[in-house]
Formats: C-alpha cells, sequence, structure tokens
C-alpha cells in the first residue's frame, strides 16, 4: 500500500485525489495547498489530513507526492521530494524552462529515486489501444503521424499570459504523443501559429490556432493541429500511416443515440473537456505509477521524457516567431 | 446519508457494493450472504459488517435494504424488508411466479416503504438519453419500437434450468424497455422462441432465441429479438420508429480505435457483457435510487413496474409454448 | 446482343430503359403504354419504337421483354410473352392472385423459356456482399434474420387501393429477401399490422405499420418491420445473426460530410427512395438477366421465387387479419 | 447539344468519353491520340470518328475539346484550340512549368474561348457538400483546414520521372483543394517531404510522402498530407475547422456491410482508386463545363485557377529542397 501526500488541491488535484483514494494499492494520506482552506476541504473528503508541502516532504510515513501544484513550483517540488526519498508523480510540464527542467533532472538523478511526469494520455484506453495495434505490427512500419487537439473553448487571457504559450501549455502533450507513438525524438521542428480565435490571445503574445511539423531522421513525418476552440467539443484524435495500413483513434461521444429526421442524422458530441475525456485515462496513469514503485518496475513516462517535450514546446516556440526550421540537438 | 444493507454477496451485490460504499450520499454499513464468507471477503473490502439478513432487517439504525439473493428469496426479502420499515431496491425479477410477486406487492403496499426494482438498463445513458429525446417530442408520436438484446454466450444448461425460462430471467429486461419507452403496457403478446445456439438448452425445456411482438391499444407494435450468443459481444440496442424521425442507441465499444488494411476496416467490438457495459447504469441506478429515498420523491421504477414486465414474460412463455397470442389483462 | 422490348412506359419502365440502353449486351428496340404518348416519349429519347404489346411480342425480331407494365396485367403478359418465345423480366409482383399465379407458372414451364421476377433488391451491392459474406461462412450458420424496410412517405390512398395491401405491394421485397438469405421457405407466418401513419389508410381496409415473424424447419427465426413513412428517407437494412458473427448491412447516405457543431454532429441522411438508393441493383439486375439469357445460364431470380414471396405475403395477409399464426404448405 | 472532340484516348481520355457520350447535352464526334489504334478503338466504341488533334482543331463543327493528353502538351493544346474557337475542357496540371502556364493564359486571353481546368475533386458530391455548407455559414469562418489524399499505391518510377514530381502531380489537386474551400491563395507555402515508401522514388529524385503547411494572409491555416501507398484503398478526406464547428467529408466506401465477429467489427474499405470514387465527379464536372459553354456562364474553374495551384506546387517543391517557407507573390 502506497500511502501518498497530494500537493495542489485545484482541479487537477481533485482529480488525482479520487484516483489516489479510489485505488486499492495507494491511499491518500495528506494533502497541501497554498490555499490552505482548499487543502482541507479535500483532505476532508477523503479522510487525510491538510499540512505544508514541507511537513508532507518530511514525513517519513509517506511514500511518494504527486504534485499538482502551479507549472512554475514543479521543478523545485520534484528536487524535493526526490531528495526527500519519495516517489514522484509530477504534472506536465515539468517546467516552462528547458534549462531548469534540465537541471532538476541532474538532481533527481542523484537521488535513485523515481520520478513520472503526469502524461495522461498515453494511458487514454484509445491511444493505448492504438499503440498496442501498432507495437503488434498490425500496420507495418510507422511512416506519418497526424495528431488533432482541440480544446472546446479558449482559458482566459489571464490564464494564457502565465502558460508559456500554447506550445508549452497545450501541444506539449501532443509532443509527448509524438514521441510515445514515434518511439523517438524528431530531428527538425516547423511552427507556425496565429490568434485567429480570439485577437487578444495574440495581444498576448500566444497563438491560439497553430500547425507543427516534425521530421525523424529516417525519413517519417508527423503534423499536429491545435486550436483552442472548437465549440462542438474536446476533440482529440490521432491518425498514423503505416506501411500495411492505418490507424485512428478518435473521440468518446456523450452517448450512443443518433436521432434521424428531415433534418439529418444527428449523434452525440464527443465528451465536453479533458475531464470527461480523460477520466479513465488518470486513473490508469495512477494504477501505472502505483504498480511500477511497489513492484520496483521501470518508470511507464519519465522525466526525461518531459524534457523532451519541452524541448520540442521551445523548438516550436522558436520556429512560429522566426519562420524557420528549429533542429533539435540529439 | 443513507444507512444501507446488502443482501447477497455475488457477483451482482459486488457490482452494487461498489457503488453504494462510492456515492456521496450512503454507505454500505452491512452485508450477508449464505455463505458466510462471501459476505465477510465483501463487508471487509468495504468496512462493512458481515451479518445475517435477519439481522440486519431488525437493526433499526439500517434505512435501506439493496437485495441481491437469488431470484426465489425476493419477495419474501421484499416484504420482511418494507414491514421492518426499510427502504428497498431489488434485483430483477420480482419473483418467478406472477401470482407470488402480487401478493408481495399487496403485502408492501400496507407499509407504505418505498420498493424499487433493479431495471438497470432505464439508467444507461443511451437509452436514458433516447427516452429524454422521445420526452422532447424530437421524434414525434412514438409508433414502432425495436429492441436488439443478445448476450455474448449462454449462461450453464445448470442456471437456464432454474432460471424460469428466457423470458423471465433475460428478456424480462427488454419488456420493461418497452414499457419504460412505449409508456404503456401492450394488450397482447406473440412469442416464437426455439433452441438452436445450444439444443441442451431446449432439452432442459427452455429457448436460446426469440423474437416478441407487442401491440398497443392504439396500434403501436414493438418488437424484441433475444439471442443467448453474439460472439461479437453484448449487443443492446434500442430503435425507436416516430412520426417525425427514428431514435438508436447503440453499443459502447470497448475503445475508438479503427484499423484500415487491406482486410478491411476494423473497429472496437461492444463491451464484453452486461458489467463492462452497464457498470454507469448501475451506479445511476443507486444515484436515483437514494435521492428517491431521501429526497421522498417518487421511486423511478417500481413495484408495479416489476410485475407489469413479469406477466409479460409469463404471456410470452405461453405464447411461444402454444403458439398463440395471448392477451394481457388490463 | 438482346434485343428488347420493354411493356410499360411509367417511371419503373422509365428506369429499366435507362439499364436497358446502357447496357452493352442489349439494345432497347420498342417500348409499349396504355398511354401512347408515354411509350413514344420514352421510345424517342431512346431511338427505340413505340408500337403495342400485341406488336412486340409478335415480332420475332424481339428477343425479350421486360414487363413493367401495372400488376393485374403481369400473369397474362408473362404467360403471352413465353408462349411468343420471349425471355421475360417481369416486376414484382408476378400477381395479386397466388392462385392466379400458380397458373402462369404451369403455362411458362410449357414454353421452356426462362422468366425472371425482379426482385431488385437481391442485387443491390450491400445486400449483395452480405449474402456473398454470409456464402463463406463468415458469421457461421445463420439463426436470426431482421430486415428493417421502410419507405419515406405512403402512397395515395387511391394507389394504397390498388395495391393488394402492405403485405404484396411493399412487404412482398422483404419476404424475398428473407427467401434469398435463408435458402428456403419458413413454414409459419405471424403478423402483426395498424394503420397509424395515416387512418385513411386503414379506412382503406389496409396497414402501413407491420411486423411479421417467420419461423422454419430448423428453428431459425426472421423478423420484418415495414412502415410507410420514415421521414428522414428510405430506410433499407438487413441483420443477420449467426452462430459466429453478425451481418449488418445499412444505407446509402446522401453524402460522407459530418458537421459537428454546438447542436450536435450532423451526417448525412439515407438517400431519398428507391430510385436513388436502387439505382444500381437494377443495372445489376438488368446485367444479370441479360447474362443468364444470352449465357444460357439459369434466371438468378425465378417465376418460383415470386410465387413463394406471393403465398408469404398472402399468409401475412391473413395472419394480420385473424390474429393467427398461418403455416404455409411445403 | 455541344459537338466535342476528345484528344487523348487513355485512360483518363476513356473516363471522360463516358460522360461526354452519357450527356444529354454533348456527343462526342472525334477522337484523337498519338495510337492511332487506341483512338479507334474509341471512337468506335461511341460512333465518333478517329482524327487527327489538327483534324479535329479544325473542323469547324466541333464545338469544343476535352484534352486528355500528355501533360507535355496541354499549354500547346490549349492555345491551338482556343485560337481555333473551341471551348476547352483540360486534365490538371496545365503545365509542369508555371512559366509557360502564364505564358498559355496570356495568349488565351486574347481569344475569348472559355478554358476550364480539369480538378474535378471540386465536384465529388462530398466535397461540394462540405463547401456548400460552408457558404452557408453553418460553421462559421473557416480557420484551420487539414487534406489528407492518400493513393493506394505509387505509380511505376517511370512515371514518376516524368510526373513533374508529387507536389506537382499529386498535390496539385489538395492544392487546388484548398484555394476552393478557403476562397483565396496562401501567402507562404512550406513543404517536408520523403521517400519512405520506395526508396527508388527518392533515387528518382522525388519524394513519397510529404506535409505541406500553407498560412493565409489573415491568420488561417492550411494542412496538407500526401502519401503515394495507404494499402486499404484510395483516402481522400477533408476537414475544416471554423468558429462554429467542424465540417468532414470522409471517403466512400465499396459497400455498408458491417461484419462483427470476435476478431472485432469490419467494415467496407474506401472505393479502390480515383476512378470508383470520382466517377460521380467527372460526371459532374463535364456537366458543369457543357452548361457554362451554352449557356455562357463563368467558367467554374478557370486556367488561373490551374496556374494557382501550380504556383503552390512549386513553391513547395523549393520549399522541401531547400528546408526554407516559400513566400507566394500575390
Amino acid at each position: 500500500m502506497l500511502r501518498v501526500g497530494l500537493l495542489g488541491a485545484g482541479r487537477i488535484g481533485q482529480v488525482h485525489a479520487v484516483g489516489i483514494a479510489g485505488n486499492a494499492r495507494s491511499s491518500l494520506v495528506a494533502v497541501s495547498d497554498v490555499h490552505t482552506e482548499s487543502a482541507q476541504k479535500l483532505a476532508a473528503a477523503y479522510g487525510a489530513q491538510a499540512r505544508s508541502s514541507d511537513d508532507i516532504l518530511a514525513d517519513p510515513e509517506i511514500d511518494a507526492v504527486l504534485i499538482a501544484t502551479s507549472t512554475d513550483t514543479h521543478s523545485d517540488l520534484i528536487e524535493a521530494a526526490a531528495k526527500a526519498g519519495k516517489a514522484v508523480l509530477c504534472e506536465k510540464p515539468v517546467d516552462l524552462s528547458l534549462e531548469r527542467a534540465q537541471q532538476c533532472l541532474k538532481a533527481v538523478e542523484g537521488t535513485g529515486k523515481p520520478v513520472m511526469i503526469g502524461f495522461n494520455r498515453r494511458f487514454d484506453p484509445n491511444f493505448a489501444a492504438l499503440k498496442a495495434s501498432l507495437q503488434k505490427g498490425q500496420i507495418g512500419k510507422a511512416e506519418l503521424l497526424a495528431v488533432t487537439s482541440f480544446d472546446p473553448a479558449p482559458p482566459p487571457v489571464s490564464y494564457i499570459k502565465v502558460s508559456g504559450g500554447l506550445f508549452r501549455d497545450m501541444m506539449i502533450h501532443d509532443f509527448d504523443m509524438a514521441n510515445f507513438l514515434m518511439g523517438e525524438a524528431p530531428v527538425t521542428v516547423r511552427a507556425v501559429g496565429s490568434s485567429i480565435v480570439d485577437p487578444e490571445i495574440g495581444a498576448a503574445g500566444d497563438v491560439d490556432t497553430a500547425v507543427v511539423t516534425l521530421t525523424y531522421a529516417d525519413g517519417r513525418i508527423a503534423v499536429i493541429k491545435n486550436s483552442r476552440r472548437a465549440v462542438y467539443g474536446y476533440d482529440q484524435r490521432v491518425e498514423l500511416l503505416g506501411s500495411d495500413g492505418l490507424l485512428q483513434a478518435g473521440n468518446m461521444l456523450e452517448n450512443t443515440v443518433v436521432r434521424s429526421t428531415v433534418d439529418g442524422v444527428v449523434s452525440g458530441k464527443p465528451t465536453y473537456f479533458f475531464l470527461e475525456r480523460y477520466m479513465p485515462a488518470y486513473a490508469a496513469e495512477w494504477q501505472a505509477f502505483v504498480d511500477a514503485v511497489l513492484d520496483g518496475a521501470k518508470m511507464p513516462v519519465t522525466l526525461q521524457d518531459g524534457i523532451a517535450a519541452l524541448a520540442m514546446a521551445e523548438a516550436a516556440t522558436e520556429s512560429a516567431r522566426t519562420g524557420q526550421a528549429v533542429d533539435l540537438k540529439g
């Protein structure tokens, strides 16, 4: 049984609390948050204690921490937790600064403690099944990957300003998906982006619509499309062409009802946003972390994976700004 | 907070335990089973006590019982629980004997306690959305209903022998679905059945493949298809033609992956069986029961509903045997 | 090259004219119609001659006739054409009277001339592919067939009155589909019907909504649903459960465009009616007839097939009237 | 009635012959080809005459020519035909040289004769319906376009060598689709390509897999994916995200049969190649040309459209070679 401290009691922290408490191999023993009241409320709901982060890290009875705090605290908390001997599952992204994330990696490596980054989409049953089919060789060799990832609506501009930008905040998931499916990092990143959904996003220095093309050493190609607005719901699809066929993973729908009238044939929309779509993925992610820690297995997503995606986000940000292709260092 | 005793710790009892324990408005306090060990194991997993049914019914601290025991005990337990002042959720069918079920209804009516029958499919998000669309008038007036309900594989013949037969054991869900969607009971039942899946089922006096046609006082028609074997998984679909359109509710799939190769385009199969398909329905059913009890609202599925479906099952059994249409009494 | 006379220049005659003229192995040489003007117009469009039916049948230069006249003339024309040495393709149904159709069969058998009945749906690429899959054994042994067949809108009541009723006029196609897919005639027919689409149809002594259940000697079951009104278009589907799987053949859609908005996900409707849906089937049907005549092969649909479907229509009409099951004679 | 000469009796010429002969407003009167025998055979099948191109252009009785010869003859034939007073429908691309195509445009403008370029996909019922929905404002303002266009199998390397390369030969259709749907030319073209399907294609100096990103003056983005090999069939899809929703146009399938077994749920594949998929598009394209010529209306696809797509192909070829973005001149 893994005794877990949850750092961060916001929206995503609450999602993880469900998973930690509901898992047969883990128990939620402590919760911290900069807003003490949030921590207390969440802790109370699960019979856990509200404590400070320092307190949680110092407690030898706590085996693991889940870091669900704001991004600017991730690197510090990962380091501190690993040094305190905890296993760590940290939400993405590792950091907004690639350099800081790399320092963090070095610091953590010394501790020998396992650190996992929360790229939840790898655990989505649909994307996981697509990967499994690929690994079984069912479409031969992968050649051309296309990732579509649209949010239902843009976040507030106040959030955009501290987010690190679309490539670091939103497309980072898709960079990791590309790495997950292509099995290696690309060599070159080309990005275009614009703010046509909301000019205020442009005014804040960010884009809301973007396309990134990735090329691989062996000639394979991947393309990622992002938009901050798909009014019909969270649109998360992957399509991979291989030498022997095509794999597509589609959206989960609200329900399977189809209504045929004179106006057309109407089906359910995609589930609304990440909480609806990825709840099973969060549970599977946590299960994978717990199993790896308790069974001494390899982390399914590593700090290096988090850094690889961050490097791609940084390259894409630069490419979108300069209009030039950016080579990734090996 | 509803304090709940669970009677029956078998497969379906275990499903309900998850729902009772996971619901914010109920807690599982006691479990009984004819196999004491099963009750103990299930109780331990949820911090509840293993007790005898009598004990649970006699405990004034227990507000409600969920009856998930074998069918032959349902009527007795419903009566005893209602007389003991408990709110009752009982698994379908009420009884294998229509007469006994009607006695049970009379006995319960005197107590004034709420009794709900567990027709879980009414709470399936897909069928519930279909019903909601119908009620909004989106296909006008319902005219022709078709229910398809195939199990992945037949149960053991030993189970068939005590099941009451396909119409009482399996199609009873579809009879209730017809009542749920058509809003009233039919006037005539016509059934045909045969045992082509497994001749041993026929030797045991039952059928494994059946079609029932229901006619309504106003000319509407419903048809139900059942098979004990659909090798590709649990096939549970509803299709309702109305004056202004058609509503269809389809299966849930294992995942959304589609694989296109020279051999064709392959999608995921339906989820395997009722546990996979109806887990959300069981949770929604329990929520509806808890809300009705705690808020003093009308039961969403009543004992009368259970009896209406049972009467149709009895009529279908007779019709399949005699080859004649059977009229239902008003 | 087959020289063809077309008897009947109405809507369905015009459909066939396209096929006869467009086929590389046949040429349309003459057209007749009770309205001389219709015959002249259609003949002119294809460089054929407008002549009387008698004239066409008497012309030794004409190899084959396609009978697309009103149903009450079918038997007489089939007999006359066969006796005149023509190969015959006659639209369904053979006759409204089973007895008359059987006389026709006897009369034709003496001539040795090939007669085909126009059950066009056997040649629909979707139903033909379903049958091919069944014959390859891809779902094992057929067990439970369901045919859905809805027209977009009812015909005028004036047509209903001379149509022979829904079972002879509309469901006869589905009876033939059942025979085509199940490979033999059923032993018992059970029908229910009502007029809920349009009470005037009921006043004219017919039904507009009906369900027929067919049982087979070996225990297999088929069910057919008909409605005269599906406002979203021509709904023509077949579903066949077998020991190793399920086959479904769906509708053709107007187009493949899918539109996702806040209001839902909207797809194209089924093609509107039989002309849109079955145009490829009519061409394939004609090809099959021409090939069989020119190559001396067996007719793909025989006069006996037409009579078998008619016998089922007659039994269904009786069953719907009496409420009793009707046994078919072997 | 438009009297038509067909220049070129190869595969695509034969497709057009069906359309010209089958159209009620046009007749095929002459056919030419460098292989006299091919012209004679095709002409004979339609009661037309085999003649030389010069002969056809010189015949005042011929109103229009359809140019379906090899690409290197297109510009010369367009000029000669326009000067000879014919209306012209010429297969894509106009030319492999943008400069030559521009000269051709100048030469033709002087004649005042209508010239249409054969971008058949604009007339595909699915893409046309998508465009119609966009024009009705059903997804608001277009923002992000994705075109997927995969051939089932690469052509022989001998063809690749004279094709002008993937961007001019294959993706030119998709460039025109982008112009058709976005309503204007992009400002910048970025291309990546590689030969991973067949190294011989790379050895011949071409690519077989490519992604092109187009950016528009107002911030909109389009992305095109091409592969020379999709083993499951011709994969031709368009997806357009707008401010109020998403439009998707999918493939046509072989048939609508779905087979569910223990191995999964298998649907029909896309129709095999362009002849199967686009036959209705070729007929609609020809109809649009005939109507425009006979009714004096504007050509639905102009020589300028052909040149715009060619300019994009040239830019993409350069971008893929240099790795740099290429700006299009206004």
